[in-house]
């Protein structure tokens, strides 16, 4: 029997109670002839109330000494959960991610893991323990700072473990059944997808869809590992993200794979129009250049077709509403060199995107998708396309009704309510 | 200039503001020209927030996981201290235990420092920085297990890193203004002494004086280190603990030695009485290893002489209270063996010492000492002495009036209340 990678998040891991059913599921698995490791994120809301701990000290706590902190919090939930499989009479040994081998960049607060050394934790696996390993968390390569790896980071650390382990699956525990058609607190009538590929597990987490981290899906994509996303309240399975092959395996062949996964959504950007760019050769290099300089991650971009007349074109970028003040100002300090007329800048939007894989090989999905959202009253205002994806920027307010009505067009309602939240919303 | 090595305790750092507080102190012995490096134990109750979780978990955690558990609690004061330094415009640096190179052996819970290898913090401080080390924490020589050093071990990590380093000076900040004569809460007029030895500070913390852990005294001694007991809550010179010859340095010169330097108690120990041993060789050896391999620290032991009509003896000894079931169970397992008759149990005692190295050379100090006991009507139980110290053990409600009448009959009292008490009961 091979290895089982699990991964507990915060509203997993609440209270004592909660600790002590995270360990009941863990040892029933061990139970079952598999060895277990498992990623566990920080308590409920301890993170939170460490981060305002630091905001009470000082506004600008320095990013290492930010990472010190946080790193505390993983380290309590991984001792607690070590003893409550104690408890059960089974042997488990908790580690930080610096004695699991974590080896990540220097980058304090959104390190990327760049290697995982797993020596003691397959030691602890060889020797019949359950292992616990601190989620989001790990080790600067030269330096050797602790090292923290953003938000989702316990999901990626738990899936490059997995790889590391040469794990047989990956998974992921949180307080949903699993991954949706769309948010059901939007669309109460959402249905759980069975499966999903990891394509479009990745474009519904880059469109918003918070059940899974992206740089979690890259992973487990890159190394192939199965990702079982699923519900820490309930013994229901819940959604496998696996290749587009496995979705194909011997028990799909009697059925076509569906068309669209979901429909996904986010309210957390804004857009950036500039306007009046001379329309020549190295105006647009020179503005993303800057946005690059500023460490802006940019997510749709739209260039009108210059009007003949003027020689003169519109580029509009939706980012993070979070880097929307920085981007503001490096585009500020290069209006006289690129000539440009004004900028616009809107943070009352919101994006609506349908995935499938399906979509590659089904014609008319873009027009049926528009019709819907017409036929809804939505106005669109920036459109953007991949083999897989289809992304609309429309306005704030109408992003509920661009979801549902996208939802009930591609034939995604289901007959009863499926989704059931069962603890609070943190992660 | 030197390097000063500080110890903050919880009740230092109770919340925010007590934090920036202490931020501030470090601050200005940095900007005093010297090199700071500062040792901190867990913030407040945050310790005891920990154990009350693991409790709620499992009544038996494992130690290491209870080493874990507890070491996040400096973690998080060292990151926030280090925030509120930069906060005032210089750099710090926090580090673990186990970066900062506090090597310990294994004993979880009750650790002993080995070694110290600081190499990290020797070059943060050669970078400039003020360097924050987690107290209470190492990890261990062989295993690389994190550990705990037990109670007061924060104190013991600062003198031991202030050893190290070969600091100039190591600063204990408490919640009180030094050492007392007594404690000011059973002696209202107590007076802080001003300077102490090291062997007197030993035999006070050993009979009850909490103000410093045994270890740490131990550890300055050894190591020649200066410790300065004082206030994080004023700027009051406290109570330095130093060597014999420190304390008749050129300024002391004219002044002789107080002869007395406190009065310790301790209701911490309870009494086991082994009645009719057997007076014949090895008898008392094979109780006091039996007792030895059940881990039992004993402290007073007393053997009457035995009456030779009976040829039997009893032997008494006070110990933990904490450790008294243990204890009578391993002594009731060889009964038979050694053939005593019988085992008396009494955890309604108290211990009170007189303590003062100039005692060594000034005869009738006993005989004062019982006087004043006498004349308060407290009945002497046990009888102990050394060369600084004599302790009797008493009944546990005579305690408080048994160490005013001996403070008053050393003529130890102050004219006016000295001693304040500013924080919590936290340490």
């Amino acid at each position: 029997m091979g290895i089982v990678v699990q991964k507990y998040g915060g509203s997993s891991l609440a209270d004592a109670d909660a600790i002590k059913r995270v360990a009941r599921r863990i040892v029933e698995v061990k139970k079952s002839g598999h060895d277990v490791v498992v990623a566990v994120s920080a308590m409920g809301d301890t993170t939170d109330d460490l981060l305002d701990l630091a905001a009470a000290v000082t506004p600008l706590p320095p990013a290492r000494e930010l990472d010190m902190l946080q790193s505390a919090g993983e380290r309590i939930s991984m001792a607690l959960v070590a003893m409550a499989i104690s408890d059960l009479g089974y042997t488990a040994r908790s580690f930080t991610g610096s004695q699991a081998g974590v080896i990540t960049d220097a980058q304090h607060g959104k390190a990327k893991i760049i290697d995982v050394t797993p020596g003691r934790v397959t030691q602890a696996i060889g020797e019949g323990h359950i292992v616990i390993v601190a989620g989001f968390q790990g080790v600067s390569q030269d330096t050797k700072e602790i090292t923290t790896l953003g938000r989702g980071g316990s999901d990626t650390t738990a899936v490059a473990l997995a790889a590391a382990l040469e794990a047989d699956v990956c998974e992921i525990y949180t307080d949903v059944d699993g991954v949706f058609t769309a948010d059901p607190r939007i669309v109460p009538s959402a249905r759980k997808l069975d499966r999903v590929s990891y394509e479009e597990m990745l474009e519904l987490a880059a469109c918003g869809a918070k059940i899974l981290h992206l740089r979690c899906v890259e992973y487990g994509r890159r190394y192939g590992i199965p990702i079982h996303v699923r519900s820490s309240f309930s013994q229901l399975e819940g959604t496998w993200v696996v290749s587009d092959t496995g979705l194909q395996g011997p028990e799909e062949t009697t059925m076509e794979q569906p068309i669209i996964a979901g429909v996904a959504h986010d309210r957390s950007e804004a857009k950036i129009t500039v306007v009046g760019v001379p329309d020549k050769v190295g105006e647009a290099a020179r503005i993303f250049e800057a946005l690059a300089d500023a460490q802006i991650n940019l997510d749709m971009i739209v260039q009108n077709v210059s009007a003949a007349a003027t020689s003169l074109t519109d580029i509009s970028f939706t980012l993070p509403r979070t880097d929307g003040q920085v981007a503001m100002t490096a585009l500020a300090r290069i209006q006289a060199e690129v000539g440009y007329d004004k900028l616009l800048y809107d943070d009352k939007i919101g994006k609506v995107s349908l995935i499938g894989a399906g979509m590659r090989s089904h014609p008319g999905i873009t027009s049926k998708f528009f019709a819907a959202l017409a036929s809804a009253g939505v106005n669109i205002g920036m459109i953007s396309t991949s083999e897989i994806r289809i992304s609309v920027v429309v306005d704030e307010n109408a992003v509920d009704d661009a979801v549902r009505a996208t939802h009930t067009a591609f034939d995604l309602d289901a007959d009863e309510v499926e989704a059931v939240v069962y603890g609070g919303t943190g992660r």
